[in-house]
């Protein structure tokens, strides 16, 4: 039994935007909160493309998780990487420490990574981008794939650094797409001697019919064009059946590409597996209406690693806006529980999509689709938002200066190939 | 012999401010320059230990060599490891590609590492600070030490997690020391529940009998008593016997500290092995008056790996402005041979020193040390100085808004802790 002297301790496993929110939710209850991160930072997600494709720097678009909850008096931040979850016990175990970590609440938040549709050798040859350093290592692929480009004697390998292939066609695929080959036209091209960067290929593949699939159609259309006065090569209903280091197979077709982007398929965190609760085909979670486990009131999920439906046989999708609410449904459950009041199920409030595209141009689908904007005027709403929402003052005030320096001179400012493992092509 | 209808090819190596200043003095010359760097960035090294103490990102302090050359368009960069170098065919050869580099004029300025007295051992358990790589080694062990220590159950090794040994009390070592005390008072004591950040222990040592060797001793004391005043202990006349990764052994006294960082001592990166030439205790090479060697007309040594004579016994110092100066005699001289006129002895103009402590403290020795000041006066100087000499506009922009941020603000907004090495002790 509880002490009920003791006020109920609520761990949060993750500081994505589904535990942070989950965090500040718990701000004014009679509860003890811990947050558990295996990384010290937030990533602000939506933006990470931009640190991949040189705009950006890593601090840009992160900040310390102790940091945003410094004021938070009944939060604790931890540095941990959970092992295993005992329900039984109520006790987690880190990595870093033998002593267990007890919890009367748990929030289970560790997000996704990319699914590999069965391939998990593909990662090594075509990193995704959901971590800083994912971002961290796309950036160092392009950089370096220009640099050999510029001394490489033979044609053939020379276009194969010069190719870069995109797998996927959701938003995160659709913006890397869109940046690359501006950035290659317009920043790096002064740079460069023997080789002419506008001329790089980039080829983005989705399995699926169209662009942007949980965008109306029209809006998938326009992505599609857009894309295509940038001279990327988009190829639809299309599947890739291998990627390995010298390039990409689709069927009978092969490109050889030295680079390859992932940004197709989520699975859940591998955190999902350790809770002995009921799993979709992707690993994440089914869980009950208000976020619990099916057969336990005391933990519940938030965020990517939450199967929740949605609307005829679709689930709620991963973006920042879903993991939010449903880290504050979580707490807000939390604190019925504790107060012996019902909890209330989560129901997902779509704010609407956004994604960029290149330098000036991006589709919005807003209020459920009943509003579509396209071009210029999306793009500026979607500025707007993106430095509305990011973490603290400093990133805001950075990331302005630089989008307005990146803009007004054409330059990218974060071209830096920091780790040596990728040094040396192999 | 040359073919005189082709023009001379003069091949750089390093890209730091000896390599770069050599390629500037040649861009009116009638040559094609090539400039070879291990990275594919040029380091503002003296802002070094601000990335490392969370005020900048790595980006704000340094830039692409090809961008900041991208103008002279006599200049080609390649990214790339010199390997050997083979003065009797006038090549060299790069990990990277096995085809030769040919060079008609070579100017070696691939700079210097720490040395550890002999015991290369120490280097894993206290990382120097020469490159941006460096920077975020430390950066992760700051941020990591106070991360365990809020975890931490045994009290002594909280302490030892909460204390900083700082290996020589050169400019480097005294500004570690210096921002250390007052960051962890300032910018990080509002983020921790379980510990006190204002209680840090810092120490520095130094083996000779002040700090700041190269100052006017007058200014060595008043740094001595700005770092007394931010309680930093100050240990001169002190020689480290042994490091390991519980601490630090003066003798026969030792201190528990999970920190050690090295800022002592200076050994010529290891191209300088491969040129044949006479070196220096420390592997310098022992260059004639004109930085050309001894037995080679077409080869000249720039910045930190070049030993060059100064007054009574002493070497030119390790300081950007005698790189810069020394990469533009070596260009120069190349110039005058190619010309068929006598080349010039490099003379060393001594600009200054400068050296901040903590938040508004300074200490300058100018003018060959006829011109001291200190305090806040030298503080503002040297923010002017440092702004100034950044390259490109971005940086300077990012710089000063950063520096305004945490100056104002008393925060730290670069806390990443990226890499995974060592998120695990040990």
């Amino acid at each position: 039994m509880d002490d009920p002297a003791r006020r109920p301790r609520v761990v949060i496993i993750g500081g994505g935007f589904a535990g942070l929110s989950a965090a500040r939710a718990l701000a004014r209850a009679p509860v003890d909160v811990l947050i558990i991160d295996r990384t010290n930072h937030h990533v602000f997600q939506p933006l990470l493309y931009q640190v991949a494709t040189t705009a950006l720097a890593p601090s840009d678009i992160s900040a310390p998780i102790r940091w945003i909850l410094r004021r938070q008096k009944n939060v604790a931040t931890r540095l941990g990487s959970v092992q295993a979850i005992d329900r039984t016990t109520r006790t987690l175990r880190l990595a870093e420490d033998d002593a267990p970590v007890p919890y009367d609440y748990l929030v289970v938040a560790s997000g996704a990574r990319h699914a590999y549709f069965g391939h998990p050798e593909w990662e090594a040859v075509a990193p995704g981008l959901k971590s800083l350093e994912d971002a961290r290592r796309i950036r160092r692929r392009i950089l370096l794939a220009l640099e050999r480009a510029e001394w490489e004697a033979d044609a053939a390998e020379r276009d194969a650094q010069m190719t870069f292939v995109i797998v996927g066609g959701g938003p995160t695929g659709v913006e890397l797409a869109g940046v690359l080959p501006e950035m290659c036209r317009g920043a790096f091209r002064p740079d460069f001697r023997r080789i002419d960067t506008s001329k790089v290929r980039v080829v983005l593949v989705e399995g699926g019919p169209r662009l942007l699939p949980s965008f109306p159609p029209s809006l998938s259309a326009r992505a599609a064009h857009d894309l295509a006065r940038l001279r990327v090569e988009v190829r639809t209903s299309t599947f890739v059946t291998d990627v390995d280091a010298d390039g990409v197979s689709m069927g009978a077709e092969r490109i050889a590409a030295r680079s390859v982007f992932w940004a197709a398929g989520n699975a859940a965190s591998a955190l999902s597996r350790l809770l002995g609760a009921p799993l979709d085909a992707a690993g994440r979670v089914l869980a009950r209406s208000d976020l619990s486990l099916p057969d336990d009131d005391r933990v519940f999920v938030a965020g990517d690693i939450a199967a929740m439906p949605w609307t005829e046989g679709t689930f709620v999708p991963g973006v920042a806006p879903a993991a939010t609410q449903m880290g504050q449904r979580a707490a807000r459950n939390i604190r019925a529980r504790i107060a012996g009041e019902p909890t209330t199920p989560f129901r997902y409030v779509n704010t609407g999509e956004l994604a960029t595209i290149g330098r000036h141009m991006a589709v919005a689908s807003l209020a459920g689709g009943r509003i579509r904007i396209a071009g210029y005027v999306a793009w500026v709403f979607w500025l707007f938002l993106h430095i509305m929402y990011l973490v603290g003052f400093r990133n805001r005030v950075s990331v302005l200066l630089q989008w307005a320096y990146n803009y007004i001179f054409y330059e990218r400012g974060v071209r830096l190939i920091s780790e040596a493992e990728d040094a040396v092509r192999g």
